[in-house]
């Protein structure tokens, strides 16, 4: 009888995702899921995104945390809609869910956007395992968290379609191998893309901004 | 009837968890839960802790990761017993629970050791809602990670005993405000003893090994 539980919990998670997915694509907004450790740089990367992003692509954000205020604040600075979630109303969940997603949504005005970026809950395991709707997963790893998360954490590398690699601009103090990292990315997921950056300098931004354009315009064409 | 088992189960960890702490404490063994975010340094300040203990305090080590014995490989060069827990064989989980430490400790001659230090599971927020039947509970945040962790991640800093703040020769290439963090830390937990560190250049071990090895002995005397 617990197995019938869980599956049914699983069934109505999987249902809210589609759900999500068809109310983001009836409005042809193009949906990434941002996940990394705390602390990885999400929302430094996230604020010159939306900076350089300005003008070419509308934007809104949804961020998960589970408690303060603290990266909403700093993103509504961009100027764009953003919707803070903090999941202790939810009991302090350590990932969003689809359910919340859905909630978080109903406050921004989808048909005026073409991009929604979803801040997940800093945590490199559990938000591996929530399908929210989104149309691509993006992880970030600083090189300060050492070269072996991917195999360590490979879920997270295996369920995400890119892979940034930030604060590069620390590498000069670091004992880092750049060789390595993107081979145990690679040994988890073949041929996923990496690129290295820095959010602090900007160096390396210009291709992952050209990767994100190039999802979102692919998105609004079909 | 769901809040019935969720009764059922979370009494069921509370058990395990104190049957551990009867264990350790018949054995007269002092258990660290070492806990932090994927990256902040944990295995690299247990190397070095290790070999600092050296002779003083005969210690063991369960480390536990999803996935791989990278840490666990590490942590053998020290010479100390190391038990490696994979997650992956209970469901993947983002943290160690009682009855797991239970398992992993049948592995230890836990009359022949005065420490065990369990290095959990790379994540800020799970591992912190488990007793594990620990005597002290210790968070790594290294400086590269912001100062708003423990705003963000409040449980973590309120449940641990001691905050090790990590890689500190990093600073003068970051944007960091060291009182910021030690009043975000103490701002959720007033008067947590705070260590500065670098577990990598060994500058600031010396007040932490002082800290540990008080505790250990401590107990004993009890």
């Amino acid at each position: 009888m617990e197995i019938k539980v869980l599956r049914k919990v699983l069934d109505a998670y999987d249902t809210m995702a589609a759900d999500n997915r068809e109310v983001f694509a009836k409005n042809d907004v193009f949906v990434l899921n941002l996940m990394s450790s705390p602390g990885s740089g999400k929302t430094t990367l996230l604020e010159k995104t939306l900076a350089h992003l300005d003008g070419d692509i509308r934007t809104a954000v949804i961020v998960g945390d589970i408690c303060s205020t603290h990266d909403a604040d700093r993103l509504a600075r961009s100027g764009v809609p953003v919707v803070q979630i903090n999941t202790d109303q939810f009991g302090g969940d350590c990932h969003l869910a689809a359910h919340v997603i859905r909630e978080a949504a109903t406050n921004i005005d989808l048909e005026r956007i073409d991009l929604l970026v979803v801040e997940n809950v800093g945590n490199l395991v559990c938000p591996a395992e929530f399908d929210i709707g989104e149309d691509r997963r993006a992880v970030v790893l600083s090189v300060t968290e050492g070269e072996d998360k991917p195999i360590k954490y490979p879920l997270m590398f295996r369920v995400c379609d890119v892979a940034l690699l930030n604060k590069v601009d620390l590498l000069p103090y670091l004992d880092y191998d750049l060789e390595l990292v993107v081979s145990n990315i690679h040994s988890v997921h073949a041929d996923m893309p990496v690129f290295e950056l820095s959010a602090k300098t900007e160096e390396g931004l210009e291709p992952w901004l050209t990767w994100l354009k190039g999802q979102v315009w692919n998105k609004k064409r079909k």
